[in-house]
């Protein structure tokens, strides 16, 4: 276990002050995870341990736990949150997506409706997007003068480590799917009836600007990769590899914050229940 | 299933307008599922549909569900959101526990903050406790007028059936224990050190008032078992009968609201995905 979570964190941790170096980065993980069957076995062992710590995080009350998922259109955001915290259920997880802001959240700066989502003690919150559309579909389609989205890396640094001093565990990843297996999954929304529902043609807009993207992508990962919340990049073609590499991850964090169940400042025998 | 619904509904349901006889209702549901590996196995495959017809939910993005669950300390609540609802993941359910209103929450009239943790359309919203505490330990524990809590049954159908006509299906059911299998419960708390931080000592001030709960309860169900939100009395002693029958009715009311993929106004031929 030890082993597997740093062989894991070799291949997808972006180091701090480093760069990120995203075109070179694998969007598999054959090395880590050949073999399906027992990627499956792990994640659901994992997902199983996750859900045992967070009952102590909740009884605790000290700490929370806050994972971001980015990653373009059909990278899986949502995939990774039933295949990794289903387990875990609603009573422990509350997962947030972040779409395109309301009148209300223009009105505030860009973190305030960040800031309200932040999960409280005892729970893992889960971001779907986040503050990091920002200095993403922000800085690609031009939403915001170039100065304005320059000074956003500092603070998004500066937020997450205000979260990270008063007991949230930040961890970011993105998911990190190729050009090839986009067309395949966008073709999917087009083909399976199930799946049309998903399909929104400006997806394929984006799609054109797929070098841009990744370029924002590099830079904020460049960026705000920091020690008190790193960036980790998951190879994310095969959908078993991401939520085996996320699920291993996560237990491996939540075992370092080693939440323990409250002892009481009472003994049994000091109730009488009639 | 027809037949098995029919079944439950009958012992459970409180007909509008009729009186609910909440002392002479069973906290067991032998008649009903005698056998517990088979009411696990209904549970597992009910939980499975309910995650199912979620989808379509969400994908059709026009209805959504309110499930409120309502019983007093350790009736199993928490437990009653594991055991059903938890394979639907935190994707598609959202819950919200009502706790001691904050000074901001007591700032406004009493369903604001019930209003505003509404599930949106395509989500199943789960409280845990309710707009009725207003009516039950507000009224117990003499924390409003009596003439403000008298009018405020008619407050709640007003506020419940404005919710009914504006798609959202309201479910609310009471998870009905009895004395003594509370007092195992209590006890359990007091004796299993990872539920120790689950105890607390007004819990035992709250047991004391048993028969004045039960009355509020009683007349909260008689005013407010309406046409647009029938409440149901669940027998709630076995925690395998109690999420059963809670699975199968949610399963159905679901399949009732039989929710479709919208069917998409363009052919995958439209879109060439280079």
């Amino acid at each position: 276990m030890a082993k597997l979570t740093r062989q894991i964190d070799d291949a997808v941790l972006v180091a701090p002050g480093a760069k990120s170096q995203l075109r070179k980065r694998a969007t598999v993980a054959d090395d880590i995870f050949p073999d399906r069957e027992a990627a499956e076995d792990a994640t659901k062992e994992n997902a199983r341990a996750i859900d045992a710590l967070q009952d102590a995080l909740w009884a605790e009350r000290r700490h929370s736990v806050l994972v971001i998922l980015q990653g373009i259109d059909t990278s899986g955001k949502d995939g990774t949150v039933r295949g990794v915290f289903n387990r875990c259920g609603p009573l422990g997880v509350a997962v947030t997506a972040f779409g395109r802001p309301s009148d209300e959240e223009l009105a505030h700066d860009f973190l305030w409706r960040v800031h309200m989502a932040a999960p409280k003690r005892g729970m893992i919150g889960v971001f779907n997007r986040s503050q990091y559309e920002d200095v993403l579909v922000v800085k690609v389609r031009g939403l915001a003068p170039p100065e304005v989205v320059e000074q956003r890396y500092d603070e998004i640094n500066a937020f997450e480590k205000h979260l990270t001093d008063n007991g949230v565990c930040v961890l970011k990843f993105m998911l990190n799917i190729s050009k090839d297996e986009q067309r395949e999954r966008l073709q999917a929304r087009l083909d399976d009836p199930k799946k049309n529902w998903k399909f929104n043609a400006s997806d394929l807009e984006d799609r054109k600007l797929w070098d841009d993207y990744q370029r924002a992508y590099e830079i904020a990962l460049d960026r705000c990769s920091t020690e008190h919340a790193p960036w980790r990049v998951v190879p994310a073609d095969r959908k078993w590899q991401r939520n085996a590499i996320i699920a291993a991850v996560v237990r491996k964090e939540l075992e370092d914050m080693a939440p323990v169940y409250p002892k009481p400042d009472w003994k049994p025998s000091d109730f009488q229940i009639t």
